[in-house]
């Protein structure tokens, strides 16, 4: 394959983008219950103040604060109890004058008058309706004012933000239940090689049991893609032409991979060039692992077309560089975090190409980050392994104890 | 609360998992497709050699390196092509003589006699059979040993580990489509308070909307387990008895929120204490936050009851420290890795108890961690934070310019 015709991650990547209309960042409409793991497809601005009122954090006795700033372990002072705001209880128009308190839960509306709440750990009440109190209090504790947490015309949360537990907690307290997100993917899962059997069979000589169509499949759903279907096919050029424009119909992306016999790599660009009609973007990246990786489009249906490596490794690695990144570039996702970590060996890298090295790390903190070496074609280095780091194009390697940037297996 | 009461965080787990049997750590049987994400209930040994035959990595000829120890681009070696081995056919008897050589795909078994392989690259036919190869091979190259992979006998997957697509990979690669998993747990969730309303109604002067019920259920499929049914109820004593009993029946774990008016969090306890034999384990926890936290285990039909304080952060917090905890052990996952960060503040801890502190990154690397500061009560901070640290019971806080170790929101 030749260095000066191959493209680099990068510009594999905006090819692809350059073809993917809108479809490719469409939006549908989530619940509350199932929108965790989404990827929202709007900012979310708060359409009211949080706390709605002011509103009591704890369990105590709405006070002024000056009438308790001498209030002490020895000297409490003592309070005239007027009221009580119970959690859902409007407020009406009780107040808590000088001298007075007014009883308020978690939740509660804060009284007017009232400036600070004395929790109720610090409150002994005495003859009824006298309260002594323990402890002074400053202006505003125990207090949240309305909108302090959240207010009126805020962003709280931004498009392209992977919904948490958290943020379906923000959403709920803000009233959203229904949550514009982006639609995922529906993928196509082909894979192809006359070695190939599947996993519950023995291979014989000369086989190998069908991983691909698993790794991708799993990587997908982790993702939050719809995989749609897997097809397994022998190396015969009708069948796979036949799936490739089969599965264009209903799919947003075509996945397939392997192809290892002699020719082949050639064949399947050949096929994608076929029933693409932009044609073949993309034929080889200059990337280690994943050179032989084969990209195309077609407008008539929509279809991004993905031709991974044979190799399990390397094919899960392009699928994350190239479709993955995509998936996140048009959804506008943030980058993942990433670790600074010291690498513990030299590594090499290939010269042209951009290099991605496997790493475990030897300590729980992730200060210490050791290469798994994984000769071409072993499949178990990328499960050994916690993450990843990247080497540019133009970097020649890293030397022991090099600072490197890891990013984390998913 | 009395502070001599309460348990530490490690004691309520303990107590917990004291009382939990065979059940919750009870496993079933996942498909290669469905089982990413899942927890492996048994180590994966390698019943086989994989590769199971020598390998080729690459394409190209398998000759013997000493036969080409001095081929270079200036003087190529001539080899006699003698054969082919295609991916998934079986080598025979081919053997590769003194000056010859066999070509061979990526996959392709390596034919006895040869210790090589050189890539198709750097090899070019003449006149039918004869290669010219223009570069030396050192003995192995390109070739993986039978069982270099992974060796039969071995550990390649140890119990407790959660499924990820490389993972997949693995085992479809050793031939286990059938996979031994924990079974998740059934949750039943239930939140009560008279001040709670729907999210999706606008709430009245003291009212709020139930957040928990979508906090704890989103972080519960993430964690993987099966909510059943989420239940939201008033303060009335009978209703939620009611409630928490029918639970009881199909449910692994019942966990119930909120209650904040004046006396409840005292009702939870004395309900739990009604329905569950074992009766109540934990009244409050030495946390902040999360206090308010209380436990039960009933015996006859095996349900841990959980109590969550009605604050959101802190109930999510509660069930992150105590029942996904309590899973991660009984299911022997690995510690989450966490990240050494500085903090950009001082920050008190509550002494006595073991403090949680919100923290977001200021830099992509995960170097600078800048605490999020949130008052009780409030909502928006735990989804402004990238995760937290904890100040263990007998730590007076942390001072700017510390490092402390963060563990990631998921």
């Amino acid at each position: 394959m030749d260095l000066l015709k191959v493209d680099s991650i990068d510009d594999a990547v905006r090819k692809l983008k350059k073809c993917c209309g809108a479809g490719f960042a469409a939006t549908e409409l989530a619940g509350l219950e199932t929108a965790a793991g989404r990827v929202l497809a709007e900012n979310i601005i708060s359409a009211e103040d949080i706390p709605p009122y002011r509103r009591s954090a704890v369990d105590g006795y709405a006070v002024r604060s000056r009438d308790v700033g001498a209030a002490g372990d020895m000297i409490p002072t003592m309070l005239k109890i007027t009221g009580e705001i119970a959690a859902g209880q409007d407020p009406g128009d009780t107040t808590v004058d000088k001298g007075c308190c007014v009883y308020v839960s978690t939740g509660s509306a804060v009284p007017e008058g009232a400036d600070a709440v004395v929790m109720v750990e610090y409150c002994e009440s005495f003859g009824g309706n006298m309260l002594a109190v323990s402890k002074a209090a400053s202006p505003g504790e125990h207090v949240v004012r309305a909108g302090e947490d959240m207010q009126k015309g805020d962003v709280i949360l931004q498009k392209g933000r992977k919904l948490r537990a958290q943020d379906i907690g923000v959403l709920a307290a803000l009233g959203i239940t229904v949550i514009p997100v982006f639609r995922p993917w529906d993928i196509t899962i082909i894979s192809t090689g006359d070695e190939l059997v599947r996993p519950d069979e023995t291979p014989g000589p000369g086989q190998i049991r069908d991983i691909n169509s698993y790794t991708i499949n799993a990587r997908s759903i982790s993702e939050g893609f719809n995989v749609l279907r897997i097809v397994v096919l022998r190396d015969e050029r009708n069948h796979i032409i036949d799936a490739l424009a089969d599965a264009s119909a209903g799919s947003d992306v075509v996945v397939i991979s392997g192809g290892s016999s002699k020719g082949f790599k050639d064949m399947t660009a050949e096929l994608i060039g076929e029933v693409a009609d932009s044609g073949v973007l993309t034929h080889g990246i200059a990337a280690k692992p994943g050179k032989p990786t084969i990209t195309g489009f077609d407008s008539k249906s929509g279809t991004i077309y993905l031709g991974l490596p044979g190799h399990p490794a390397a094919a899960l690695m392009v699928y994350e560089q190239i479709l993955i990144r995509l998936w996140r570039d048009l959804t506008r996702q943030e980058d993942d975090l990433t670790v600074k970590a010291r690498i513990t060996a030299n590594i090499p890298s290939a010269p042209g190409r951009r290099t991605f090295q496997l790493i475990r790390f030897r300590d729980e903190e992730m200060t210490e980050a050791e290469p798994v070496i994984a000769k071409s074609g072993m499949i178990s280095p990328m499960s050994i392994a916690d993450g990843y780091f990247e080497m540019s194009e133009n970097r020649e390697g890293v030397k022991a104890g090099d600072i490197v940037e890891i990013r984390l297996w998913r």
